[in-house]
């Protein structure tokens, strides 16, 4: 049995995804990172970094396996599977090189885009303005790489293009638009598309709506 | 052959040590980024990011496979030769794990607590504040974790143990010491003991003395 926990947050709509996509039964446990949840001593002893989502495979190999980070659970499952992760190569290396993309670079910058904007106690403009000038450089990037391919790792959608798309559905929080990215917007459609990415999205924003 | 575009930065190091470790001979060539090279045309053909490492692997399987993102280049190395990276479960999830960790947690800590120090063109305290905590507190959860582990990832010494390192080498950009986590500090000084890491550093600084 695999356990989820997590709420409707861009980290976490990715693993809920990637179960979607690869036909794996889990389930979710909402962790409400709006009343601080993601605080409480049994959280953290499942995550001592305090962050959504964790995974909890009871099916692993060698032992019960509690995993953080939303890429590594990406990378996980793909393993366990199979799946939406080429075994060698070119092709392999390109959804690392995404995957790290994103993690170092899109997601933080859309993060503290989002937070100096909204959350901040004091306006800082010069913080905004490095944030969202960071935000829409790494789009930027993104845009081309997508200019000459189909999937953001090459011709077939990996869990790199599910990493990217987690923080890309959540673009309203730093205030992004997809306006002068048409290779991005493109790609996002099609992403947002496809059943399995409905339905990872369904799941976390079930969560939000029960409290 | 492997070619490396790199500096003396915390995410060149990585790659340098890598290669040293596993015994692999690559040519270095250095990109200076304090005169900007990262932003000329013929770099940008490399990496459209801008950034250094890159890796230019001319004996990959499929082609020439021209690599960038430091952790996602750790990650080719070791498919490469098989080692670094255990093969399968748990073991391998944590190295994973503590990438990622890295990526999207200590490397962008690190990096804006350093630049709100000292590169902003005004003074920002509250952004002064939030990334030297926030780097604090992660630096205080990989001091959990290697609080009952030799290694980050486990008992042997990984990639994981590279990626964490090359901003550890640069704690004084953002100006952190290791007094308050001591098994931090004991890692540290086994690490960077080690023979082959000592030469992927001389490796990157040799390219900023030649400046």
């Amino acid at each position: 049995m695999i356990e989820v926990y997590a709420f409707a947050t861009p980290n976490s709509v990715k693993v809920t995804i990637a179960l979607e996509e690869l036909d794996l039964a889990y389930a979710l446990h909402g962790i409400n990172i709006r009343q601080g949840e993601q605080g409480t001593t049994s959280f953290t002893t499942l995550n001592p970094n305090q962050k959504v989502p964790v995974l909890v495979d009871h099916d692993a190999r060698d032992e019960k396996l509690v995993l953080t980070e939303s890429a590594a659970i990406l990378v996980y499952l793909a393993g366990k599977t199979g799946r939406l992760l080429p075994a060698t190569g070119a092709e392999r290396a390109r959804v690392f090189e995404q995957l790290f993309f994103h993690a170092s670079a899109l997601s933080p910058a859309f993060g503290q885009a989002g937070f100096f904007r909204r959350f901040a106690s004091e306006t800082l403009p010069l913080a905004i303005e490095r944030f969202d000038n960071e935000a829409r450089r790494v789009l930027g990037v993104l845009d081309g790489v997508l200019a000459h391919r189909d999937f953001v790792a090459g011709d077939a959608f990996s869990i790199a293009d599910i990493a990217h798309f987690g923080w890309l559905w959540r673009r309203s929080f730093p205030g992004i638009a997809l306006d002068r990215t048409p290779h991005v917007a493109r790609w996002y459609e099609q992403i947002a598309a496809r059943p399995g990415v409905q339905r990872g999205i369904d799941r976390v924003e079930a969560l939000t709506a029960r409290n």
